[in-house]
């Protein structure tokens, strides 16, 4: 007889496989292919791994890595959200929370109610777990355009104040990193990767 | 003035960034392209937070995930090295750590000295978290050949005791998982996707 708990389990995860699918707008350093929202979920694990010395408050890395590596699971549904497109935005939220209850609620009733707390904590920013995930998932897509030589950016129209308004607030989480971030982006600047206005 | 502990982080965290690169011998059942390391890492955390609760024994969830985060950055310069591929599993270890001595020593001491002692425990596969990942490790590519209809089984000539051996030791780290993993390959060698023999 097969255990139906596990059953559910595996048939999230099997869906949970389409996030491989879902391409960014920032491109891989090596390869310059779109990077797709499970590479990015990873390397934001990573992130908490060797950064979360930096966050401004002590955080449980536990929840910080359950945020970032379910945070993206609702674009399977609602797509990737670039991060300057605010037309999309508008309705972002709406089209994510749909999403949740479909792919979470593939998962026995107390693991989809566990992962949606989870999630719902990522998206209200308000616990210093949830600021610092949220610092990491601004901080490393500006990395990959730094790494980049900017070829989004300028494809997009992104200046440098936009770029300092859409993710200064990662400062929230993690003064430091972003500090050195700051400085990454004066150099883009010089290099004429990024158009300083 | 650059942060130096920052700036050696970002440098491994960039170096990281290749772990995108690798390619693997498993599929991805949407688009059937070749998985990667990176989203292989993440889907082994998404694993670990849904069936953490299977492990033999109670594990840390945290130390897992670490493992498994970082257990594949030595592929970016060893290469993945296919599980039924015996020859260049012979000197796999040796070219492993290799890679960890370089990659790992991209980050300040502390930090390469803790990564370091986390992937060897991964290695030895003693612990019980280094069991539970293993075990994690071993099935995720199981669930992908399932779910890709043996394809890349049949390419390489494996049948099921092949599969039985190099995966049956995944029962000491789960053995409720392996037991309905084991289900899913009767009814693979029913659908012809696994070769009985």
């Amino acid at each position: 007889m097969v255990n139906a708990r596990i059953h559910a389990q595996f048939t999230f995860l099997t869906e949970a496989l389409r996030l491989s699918e879902v391409l960014r707008q920032t491109l891989l350093p090596t390869s310059r292919r779109r990077e797709n929202d499970a590479e990015h979920s990873w390397h934001l694990c990573l992130m908490v791994i060797v950064l979360a010395e930096h966050s401004n408050v002590p955080v449980d890395a536990l929840r910080v890595l359950k945020m970032l590596i379910i945070h993206d699971l609702v674009e399977i549904d609602a797509g990737d959200t670039y991060a300057y497109d605010t037309a999309r935005m508008a309705n972002q939220h709406e089209r994510e929370a749909l999403a949740a209850d479909r792919i979470f609620g593939l998962l026995p009733a107390d693991q989809c109610a566990s992962l949606r707390a989870c999630w719902d904590e990522f998206e209200a920013r308000e616990t210093p777990e949830a600021k610092f995930a949220a610092a990491l998932d601004r901080l490393q897509p500006v990395l990959l355009n730094i790494l980049t030589d900017g070829v989004k950016w300028r494809e997009h129209g992104v200046t440098l104040p936009k770029v300092l308004a859409r993710n200064g607030h990662a400062a929230e989480g993690a003064t430091e990193v972003w500090d050195y971030v700051r400085g990454l982006l004066d150099e883009a600047v010089a290099k004429g990767s990024l158009p300083a206005a």
